[in-house]
């Protein structure tokens, strides 16, 4: 393990999310390179210590550590797939958004490369980075992220997924698809109330603390989707999960059914299939097999 | 304000949640009077001190405070209509979940029936009654809420949002239409990680803190849609929350994109509005406007 600062690091994408890795970095010590294909962006981490250079390639020549936080999977290619002679022997790791098949893809090409590869998925927005409750997902090079795990943490709690890079990418993207759908039901929820006069704040204060006490559901679900019995006894049935008053409601209120009416044609499949005096978890059933 | 335990009530629906009601009466020391249209329901309950009566005629009779807790607004109406002539000049407490619409109309026929209307909606599921956590929501007559909130609050704490009847009903349908929608989120998020061998529990325990922490983010949504102005600077935009990442892991993992998808066309509709750069609070516009 290395778990001292003088690592030199090289961080390419200074988006609002490399630059707070970057930031993270010099702040610990690390002689830091940093490029972003756009010049400007690295004023602020030059002021604070940075080195910032001119091309992608000086950036790897000055590092035996590449962060890649760029744009998306396309960016990791073009800025990257021009300079495998010279990432060979080093350490890439790619925290860049992408979906699994692109990080196991990159992971295959990083290997033919000789650059040791990790993937690394980040559950946080960029001013939680080092801060508590930033959490990032890595997969890929074990020996990568044992040996180089002290300057992960610098970011925040880095857990591992194992040797398939696709792993943190999948865990990733599964976090941020319950996230967003989340987010759109309150922003639903919100828009009911808003004819009567309740504002969204006053909704917000309401929603964060219900949402947060039915999080503490999402383990008696799971506990029956890995048993694989949905007539376990205590729970809420899909009969009695009939989201038809929400629907009423939502077009009384003249605003749209469409997130709700999704939720309903998950549990109305099950219903369907004569599964209606089942637990509501069977809706995992609905969403694996895909109409 | 009654505060004293000895007023009588009736309850009647004896399912789960009419049951965990009455118990919480019953162990109060509040002389209890229950109903069910099915036999059966009451013994537990008179075991415990309730008294049970073969008609809801006689529940009404015995009692000035009458708990409605049914099946659904046809139930109430079904039970209740009925019993106009014994009803008037007693108190109606209505917890059966229902519509805004068919709370309002519950109260214009208790009015002129000349019975004491509030509506309830109860954020809670039957175990959690009388428990912390417990909540209430009420709307309607606002002197039946003070004088009898002391006995309300054996159930939960208890919060009043005006005379319109409809309210509470609303207020409580948009948090469960949250609910709903998380849960789906989150059993997306689920089956997404199956195929990868990751068990349900092993996501529950990541997405439970995960998502409990994304409310967090639930106010600066709500300030953003209460000012009105979605690019004051320092949000994610929408261009940037693009799902396609999300949804193209879901397909290849060979699952439903139903739920994500929902969230995508909220998205799509304000980039092609041209608000692309503006913040992603900005699709409850979409909700708010049907197509």
């Amino acid at each position: 393990m290395t778990a001292d600062n003088s690592v030199q690091v090289s961080v390419l994408g200074l988006g609002a999310m490399g630059s707070a890795l970057a930031t993270a970095l010099v702040e610990a010590g690390h002689p830091t390179t940093v490029w972003n294909r756009s010049p400007g962006r690295a004023d602020a981490l030059v002021a604070l210590g940075a080195n910032a250079v001119a091309t992608a390639r000086d950036a790897v020549r000055d590092s035996q550590v590449v962060i890649a936080c760029l744009f998306d999977d396309a960016s990791v290619h073009e800025v990257l797939d021009p300079l495998t002679d010279e990432l060979a022997g080093r350490v890439l790791i790619n925290v860049t958004t992408t979906t699994p098949a692109q990080s196991r893809k990159a992971a295959v090409w990083a290997a033919d490369a000789g650059i040791a590869y990790l993937d690394g998925g980040i559950m946080a927005v960029p001013h939680m980075i080092g801060q508590p409750g930033s959490s990032i997902l890595y997969s890929g090079s074990a020996e990568v992220f044992h040996e180089y795990q002290p300057l992960l943490d610098l970011w925040g709690t880095s857990t591992y997924f194992g040797e398939d890079a696709g792993l943190a990418s999948l865990y990733d993207l599964a976090l941020l698809s319950g996230m967003y759908v989340m987010f759109a039901g309150f922003l639903h929820g919100a828009a009911m109330v808003a004819p009567a006069g309740i504002t969204a704040r006053e909704f917000a204060s309401a929603a964060a603390p219900w949402l947060t006490a039915m999080t503490g559901g999402f383990h008696g679900f799971a506990e029956v989707v890995d048993g694989g019995d949905y007539t376990v006894p205590g729970q809420q049935s899909l009969e009695f999960s009939d989201l038809g008053n929400i629907l009423a409601a939502s077009a009384d209120q003249g605003i749209s059914t469409e997130m709700v009416a999704a939720v309903q044609r998950l549990i109305q499949r099950q219903i369907d299939a004569g599964r209606g005096k089942e637990g509501f978890a069977r809706i995992i059933e609905s969403i694996k097999q895909p109409v």
